[in-house]
């Protein structure tokens, strides 16, 4: 069984997850955090699915060989194509998706009998997990998926509150807007960073915006505190760990997770 | 010495480099041509130039596994970040990239004093490849580079001729038209899809769009003639391997091959 000094393992398929990296550590200040990004692979939102699980689990070894004493999946496409695996191969340690927390966040916020929208990858979208995991929990509760396969490199390119943002927005949304929705998941690590616009083109404050950075965040809580496994440090370290440096990294990585990076490892493909 | 039986190789990060083998077969309907996208591990356009150039000679051993005659670089990024090592891996298998080839073709149509543009991707633009070729061929022609990393997204989302990629174009293009250009380089293989909107968006005809898919083709076409190697069958064979086969592949492919495209044959990244 692990320490409860041991370190929180997070991972994405690129630096999206650095969103779920920050919501962790404003969630639990004192826990170390170990990050893999697959940025030598990035976009995973695109891949067929046994690609997207063959990678999500190359990466869970790695985490595990790091002794880490709880795996969070930040990666939207990888919770949808290969939790259950990840799961299994990572035993006795806990593992957590974005989409299942962000579907008990949202089952949680909502009523039973409401109407919610998801956002997510191609990957996400196509998988039909979203609707598996909240009708698993509200068998009434209906769900209207979306897949804004543009936004994930709008992100990058920081238009995220441009009209070119806002259009591709308002293209994305018309459907599910139509609706009537009580609820919007964003079901991509990367799409925190349009809060704002996605508020405005859906032009009713009463739908409610589920943030599965947040979710997850609040859901590893939860589990640490049950199982007494909190680290008792005052600030934990942060280690960094990419498959590759690509262009604008330091930039990138400074507007997901808001603040100075740390010094950031490469780790060959081939040592995955 | 290769037979002139032998087929064509043509390698993209993924499936935009479909657009030069539709310019290859119209310009060699008899060759046979051998596609590989790397679909598992697109786009290159924001890899470091190491990871670029590692994948790029994965590829050309496998494509001189299949004993090609010569090897097109389809991809802008791997032309800019490892043709010479290509053309050392492939000896004496003649290489061709779309970097050099579309060079070329902008100083044969523009004169020795004009003022060039090239749009790329991040990789290509900042690797300066484009002003390094054009300037080694006229040293006084001045060239404007523009990174343009939405453009790739946008045509795999069918988004070519919308507001979205209308307004994406401007705010690209504003900075290299001010500089009144007698020409354009579309210096990724996605871009021919823009054609038009460019068009619009330069708003002057006589400004001079230079297709790099459209120059390469021409250039293999003047290599095979000159050396006695054009394949004397009528209608050639197309064969086509990626690396994984995405979501909305088949769509895409169409979009860029503009007919039905062969079947597709699977290569694990193992056995690159």
């Amino acid at each position: 069984v692990a320490s409860n000094k041991a370190p929180i393992g997070i991972f994405d398929s690129g630096i999206g997850g650095l969103t779920v990296v920050k919501a962790v550590m404003d969630a639990l200040p004192g826990e170390d955090i170990i990050y893999f990004g697959d940025t030598a692979r990035v976009p995973y939102g695109i891949k067929s699915m046994e690609t997207v699980r063959e990678y999500g689990l190359q990466i869970t070894t790695f985490l595990l060989r790091k002794k880490v004493k709880m795996i969070l999946i930040a990666c939207n496409t990888v919770s949808a194509a290969a939790e259950p695996q990840i799961v299994e191969r990572a035993q006795p340690v806990p593992v957590l998706g974005v989409v299942k927390a962000g579907s008990r966040a949202a089952c949680d916020v909502l009523q039973p009998t409401d109407k919610v929208g998801v956002i997510g990858t191609l990957a996400t979208v196509n998988s039909g997990t979203y609707e598996a995991a909240i009708q698993d929990i509200n068998p009434k509760m209906r769900v209207f998926s979306k897949a804004c396969p543009l936004l994930v490199p709008l992100a990058e390119e920081g238009w995220t509150d441009n009209e070119v943002a806002r259009k591709t927005l308002e293209i994305y949304l018309a459907d599910i807007k139509a609706n009537n929705l009580n609820g919007l998941i964003l079901g991509c690590t990367h799409y925190p960073l349009f809060k704002e616009p996605i508020r405005e083109v859906l032009g009713n404050p009463d739908i409610k915006i589920i943030d599965s950075a947040e979710s997850i965040a609040a859901s590893a809580k939860a589990i640490l505190v049950e199982k007494n496994m909190l680290n008792p440090k005052e600030k934990g370290n942060f280690e960094c760990y990419v498959s590759d440096k690509p262009q604008r990294f330091q930039q990138l990585a400074e507007r997901f997770l808001g603040n100075t990076i740390p010094r950031i490892e490469l780790v060959s493909l081939e040592h995955l």
